[in-house]
């Protein structure tokens, strides 16, 4: 577990650096006093990660924040489809975190079901996949996906936060979620927001993955 | 997430008082400096849970300790099947988390594949249950018992340590293990001496889950 | 099997004593001509079990039930989840039935998808894990709940048929039910009247399980 | 459920004249008094069904038993694989009821995890489909299958009681079984002595589904 | 592999002449130049497959079509629930194909979900069970049934083009399914006119099939 | 499907040229004569895939082979894992195919459970997960692996097809397999010779999707 210099690197997967900033604000606001956060984003790569394509382009930069590093104690994947986690796990024998997993342990302490609510239509797939790899597709209530890109999120938050809360009434709803997971790191900093708004928990992967990173 | 007075009431599910200071000497081990840590067991309840009987009869006693607790920030609960927790979750709002849980997610983000070891064979059953309740069946290798009672952990730590690594090394060369799960909170405190004669890690319950509380 | 003097009894899980009697009524009913049948509650416990919470306190006094008695052949937990299910067989060698999985089996020899119609909707992920234990989730279309508490279901019949009714035919025309089980010991008596309503079988848990405990 | 008239047919899915009467003899020796049982085979077919090939050229033969039936209240299809069973609920509305699943949902009340001892190596895909069409599967601990065809098990009963007593060893040993079912017809009336040998419950299937249709 | 005088048999499992010739026409406009193609009907059976009492009574035709046949290289099941495919196996080591299988294999190289659009709603247990053998059911985003009979599918094109784009929509928008397998060998012939209206990949079963046996 | 000019592009995951030439060999051999088949490998990436890590940095070099080819009307991946299927089929209409998922589909045709015997030890996860992303994990017998790395399976064939028998054997005779895919394209050429080893039949990934690519 993280002693007293506990040094994490969080790295984004995606390179669009307004992103990296959020996801760096989102991190050094939960983390505990001692903690030593650092957010990065691979030198090359896709600005956003919007498909499959984009994501096995932007994990050999992924992978080379880790190999470059000497100095952190642990590594958060910031992205919500865990790009590369298993070679990341492979390279390093410090603990390497994804957000999706993290976000997944979290609700399922939280609650008997739970919905993953997303970006576009398209990533449905994906998001399935990371949630049965992680082994707990029998918890997941759904996964709501909406109109709206990666980048979409980091640009109108007002606007992101109404989609967000359609999606997880529907899910709350329809489907029997009895919490909501963010399934995308640019979502990050809208869940007290969301939460206050719904009733039932929210869950930013960002921060979830700090708090296990730092319990690991 | 726990602030800097927080405290956490970890209630053995089992009225054995060596045990109930066992699990306190492993959670005050790995504690943050400021968490604060008090661990209590049932007024009333069997000695040690070895049956469903045992685990049907120590709920009340369990969900007692937190109907009378207005101190603690979080609550876990210390026997490995997690006695009582959709119980518990109904009876507070603060976090509760199960021993058994805690391991099952820290052993998931260490390994493609782990084990359960674990006390007498007729358990079998319901830890199976317990891995099937948490959603994570599909990432067990397998669970494998031995002739080990669950007082017998805290009589003998010699033959218990002996018994644990032929059992950990069956589930590592036959089963693909990668990562072994101790399955009974009297086994708390031998992980690092597992560790170091398996070469895999090994996953103390008691400790995942005061890390887990610390971060909810 | 039984014999010409069988004698089960029949322990309902809560102590609502209108509902033992209802429970009695149904059993008497459908039993052979020799078997005797005797309905119990427990000494101590919930009036009526509407969460988790409520069905941990209520096994011990369920399996103090089966403890105490020294006459009866076949034993039947007349409560929806079949609370304390394992550990009654643990105590005893004689049969224990639980009335939920009596109904599954009977629903299972009848249509190749059933769905469960029961009480309110907290106690939907109950009803689940009950389905799921049994091992026959994927037989089943769904788990309709209503705005019907336990007790509402002995307190006004006409309105508890009228919302059956409602509930089942939504499972039978949108998921694909072609069968109906109660799930609840307090619908008992109901089962033939929603069976002219709705055109397919519908299966009252305690005729089933007093059928297969003459069986066994 | 059965009146004191009641009539029930047993159609031996096989055309061997011994296995038909031995299936007879275990059936008159567990049904209640007023029940009445009739055991038939079909009038064309293979003599004993040891393949999927034999299975369907047997069913158009089973089927014909039902349609030509005008007096029985029930049917049991006596032939472990259950052949034919939909499609004899779709040409009756009196209950069918196949040994297979019967033997199946006795079993399920009795133990945790059962194993199928069986007939030869070539009918484990068979015997493996059927408890996947019950919905049993998770709670099926192995299927063993032995070096006795279905003719056999009718010529040499002490071989036959020592080959599955061997085999059975085997599941409970090293499979986790904690009772077994009988997987053909033809080993009806070997129950008690391989319980004897063998300390746990052992369900023949003809006698599972006599009780379950003098129930149902 | 087929070599250059390559011969296949395909069966219909319906004796309604003008289907075998739709399925002989929708064959032979795919077959590679040098295939031969035949396509039979049992001798005798029923007219058309609409349940599985019809599915039963047809197999001994089916199978006695690969028995006398001694010219073919390789043998299709032209009727979706592949009726009698284990047995086939058994009685020819030639290649012996189901057109639902085939199908099924070549949607789950388009896409990453797909529906099956078959005919009335009372065979919905049918395909779910031929999906399921063939184990795929996870891959499938649902299993959408209309009021078409099996022969309606072939007296009316029109209005069965219609019906098919109907439910064929609902399984694109509301199930999320990125691809439709026809489930009917009466269907075959309408997937060109299917595709161009809705956008996604249609599959024809039979010339999946006759695709698959070409290669095999 | 393919017509008289149909191109296929073979796309070897390594950068082993030797490899590259035996997977031409393998897919030349079984053609039909009018197809073209170019077999080619990335411009840069690891020689070998033994490990996740790999696999991720092959991945941009093998879309790289899709995107600059303008000629060819079918894609094969071969390298077992089919790595980068999914982005491979969003960026180019053309049918893309995986060597696994291909030899899979052909095994399910020949026979009701199969094996998949590959290389070393540690690649376990990854093809169990191959195995499980194509859905067939339910028809798996076993995945037996051995101590050959990829590029062991080049150099000395006579070695590799010894072990390569004693792990199917061993498939075979304790898992069940009726049928065994070589799980690595770096094995193709050696079946035939394993197949008259083992008496049942062994897959050759590469032929098999050739075989695919050429009915798609």
């Amino acid at each position: 577990m993280c002693s007293p210099s506990c040094r994490i690197k969080i790295i984004n997967g995606n390179t669009c650096q307004p992103m990296t900033a959020n996801i760096n604000g989102s991190a050094q606001a939960v983390k505990f006093p001692h903690t030593q956060i650092v957010t990065v984003q691979p030198r090359t790569g896709p600005e956003s990660i919007e498909s499959f394509y984009d994501e096995f382009l932007a994990i050999p930069g992924i992978l080379e924040q880790i190999i470059l590093d000497t100095e952190s104690n642990a590594f958060i994947l910031a992205c919500w489809g865990d790009p590369g986690l298993e070679a990341a796990r492979e390279i390093t024998p410090r603990p390497v975190i994804g957000i999706a997993e993290a976000s997944l342990y979290m609700a399922n302490m939280l609650a008997a079901k739970w919905s993953v609510v997303t970006t576009l239509h398209r990533v449905r797939d994906m998001v399935e996949k990371t949630v049965h790899r992680t082994g707990l597709t029998g918890r997941c209530a759904s996964v709501r996906t909406t109109r709206l890109s990666v980048l979409d999120t980091e640009r109108d938050r007002t606007a992101t936060l109404d989609i967000l809360t359609a999606a997880s009434q529907l899910a709350i709803q329809e489907d029997g979620a009895e919490a909501i997971c963010l399934g995308c790191a640019g979502m990050s900093g809208l869940e007290q927001q969301l939460e206050d708004r719904l009733g039932v928990p929210v869950i930013d992967a960002v921060a979830a993955a700090v708090k296990l990173a730092e319990s690991v």
